[in-house]
């Protein structure tokens, strides 16, 4: 609490109906010919919906524009007339067969909160941007984030090689969407331009709706390291190779997927290890595979812990693997570190929900956001509202639009306790 | 023993190199854009390679034709002229990316010990028939030891509809190399056409190589029950899902591979259980799987432990899906059942390689054979040589050609000792 002193203005409480009609109003951009809403980076409906946001942005007098790295940024201009911005925003971009609310709630509120700011006459010292990130989900590129790393300083040249299933290169998409791909690796943003970043988000998890509390202060995004395991063993006839002469690629890969299962079991807060897939050959019954690939992540808020589940997933993995003469190839690619939100900014949220009469409680984000990046940049905070049965990135996904309110209320008490900070 | 007190002529020595070249000759035709072997089914090396095996029967004098089936039958006439025939061979098609013996030492030692009755002038009793039957191997239409199966009366017309992997039927396959489906559903041999059917065969184990024993004697042919597991999860948020609330249908189906390779390595005796592939999905990164397949398959000689071992793997698969929430579906596909040799003809076999001074030891076959459906037409035998490190279906698959000759004498010695039973 470094609010020298002043209180700050009452926080607008939004317009809990404008804003469950925004959300049914971008929910319509999706894919109609799949089940659930898909929206992906760089297809037709993101395209169709970013329109949508520029015209939401314009409505709440925010003056957007799309900036270098192809995130949609309105402004509410403070008091001050310039220096360190506050930052919200999220992203609107889906998984394939995604819901309504992933990152959407956080863009939405952003311009909900910006409107009442507007509608009561609440003027900022700072200005306040509402940023729609572009390409935040995982993809086919292996780049998420891909607005939010640009304006971090983090897009990286090697970055726009990558290729889609289609072997499309990620620069030439993201040329193709009218975003020039070697002006997007010089957008990042100085240091100061940040007063504070705070994401609004749905909890994508149960905690919340399983301790009854409605807002969540997020602790800190968890880091996730992906494996990559690579079982060479040998082919041979499955009728006649005896059990004990077999050097099996698939049941060594099938033995890893336990081991990941029961590290992540093992996790004593909060961590994950999941198996993506396998693939094995030569893939034809009557033949003993003579190889094995197997794709798995871990996941957790604590370093010490992921460095820990490292070391013991490849050592069990490799153990039973030389047990049954298999031999492992083990590569790791880590795609984030954890990262803690600033504990001030924990604060300021929480005592916006206390302010509130809003029940909070801590959690970790075992996802990844934005926000991450965002933390290169100044202090970051994530404020989390309860997920129905904990479900995400599925049609299910479901948060009630009372719940959403409450969320966007917190936000914009936020704000206006960092805008006196 | 029944030999009538006659002592058969003295088995013609085979002419190991002779039958050595032809085993060149015919390795000569494969799909040499791939490593190994493969001549499939159908395709055109094997057709090819069709006409080669017809030359070799002509010069051996035994007037080739090729049956309704599809089997080139080759026919050594007998003193008696009709009746009952003795019938060798095996087949000449090869799984993708195989070796040169499989099958292959059958056919062509048939046409040696042909060609060797013929030099020696000793004339059979019985027609002796030797057999290239088409598509021994599994193939992508899931029906295999066509030409046999045609034979012995149990191609089914449903089977003509089995489609391969580019949706082509079993029948229009038949057709285009140019077999009149409908004929081979009529081509079954009648009760009281086979006197006696044998076939000598590589071991494609390691059994013979190890004890040092050159000869086996085939006690019986393994069953084979296929399976197919369904595995129904729930997808969910691989960051934001705690384990304990996770239904994963991949880590159920891994379970399972484990399960079936600890059943098959539970058995006494002969018993081999084998999981050829799974697929599961969504299969990304990031993702709890939702549903995962699982394609195994257990082998035995022993029909009640391959009853026990069903109702182990089933029970043993249900509980641990049922302890993680994840609902299951079991398929078996019974393949075939063990099938015993005739127990008169192992006592010819061994009596003939107990004649040539060559070591014997009684083996079961762990690969199903033509000789599986041929027993369903009159006695069935079969002889095994050794394979080196017990490889089969790769490219190492390999068997010394004194070996073979010595394969091929034990089946001339065979077949001149049955002639007088």
């Amino acid at each position: 609490m470094t609010a020298q002193g002043l209180n700050p203005p009452s926080p607008p409480m939004p317009d809990a109906e404008r804003l469950a009609a925004a959300i049914d109003g971008l929910a319509e951009f999706h894919d109609s010919t799949r089940p659930g809403w898909s929206r992906e980076v760089f297809s037709e409906p993101y395209r169709a919906s970013r329109e949508w946001v520029r015209a939401r942005m314009a409505d709440a007098g925010l003056d957007p524009v799309v900036d270098a790295a192809g995130n949609i940024v309105g402004r509410l201009p403070g008091a001050r007339g310039g220096g360190p911005a506050l930052v919200t925003g999220s992203h609107t971009d889906t998984v394939p067969l995604g819901g309504r609310f992933d990152g959407i709630v956080g863009v939405l509120s952003g311009i909900e909160v910006a409107t009442r700011l507007r509608e009561t006459g609440t003027v900022l010292e700072h200005d306040l941007l509402v940023v729609d990130f572009l390409g935040e989900e995982a993809n086919e590129f292996g780049i998420s984030c891909m607005g939010s790393r640009s304006v971090a300083g983090v897009l990286e040249a090697g970055h726009l090689n990558r290729v889609d299933g289609s072997g499309v290169r990620l620069g030439d998409a993201l040329d193709g969407f009218g975003v020039d791909p070697s002006a997007a690796l010089r957008q990042a943003w100085r240091a100061g331009d940040v007063h504070a970043y705070v994401e609004l988000h749905i909890e994508q998890g149960p905690l919340l709706e399983r301790s009854g509390e409605r807002i969540g202060v997020v602790t800190a995004i968890a880091g996730i390291d992906r494996l990559l395991v690579n079982f060479a063993g040998r082919a041979g006839h499955a009728g006649t190779t005896p059990m004990a002469d077999r050097h099996d690629a698939l049941v060594s890969a099938a033995a890893a997927v336990l081991t990941v299962d029961r590290v992540g079991c093992g996790a004593p807060v909060h961590g994950v290890a999941t198996s993506g897939y396998i693939r094995s050959g030569p893939g034809s019954m009557g033949v003993i595979s003579d190889h094995a690939r197997l794709w798995a992540e871990i996941r957790s808020v604590d370093g010490s812990w992921l460095a820990g589940a490292r070391r013991r997933i490849v050592d069990e993995i490799a153990a039973e693997a030389a047990a049954r003469g298999v031999e492992i190839d083990v590569e790791w690619l880590s795609d984030q570190d954890p990262v803690p939100t600033a504990p001030a900014l924990r604060d300021t949220i929480g005592a916006a929900a206390d302010e509130l009469g809003l029940s909070w409680k801590a959690v970790p984000s075992g996802a990844g956001h934005d926000a991450a990046h965002l933390a290169r940049l100044g202090p970051m905070g994530m404020i989390f509202v309860p997920s129905r049965d904990g479900r995400s990135h599925c049609p299910e996904e479901f948060t009630p639009a009372s719940d959403i309110a409450a969320g966007a209320h917190v936000l914009a008490a936020t704000l206006l306790r960092l805008d006196r900070s």
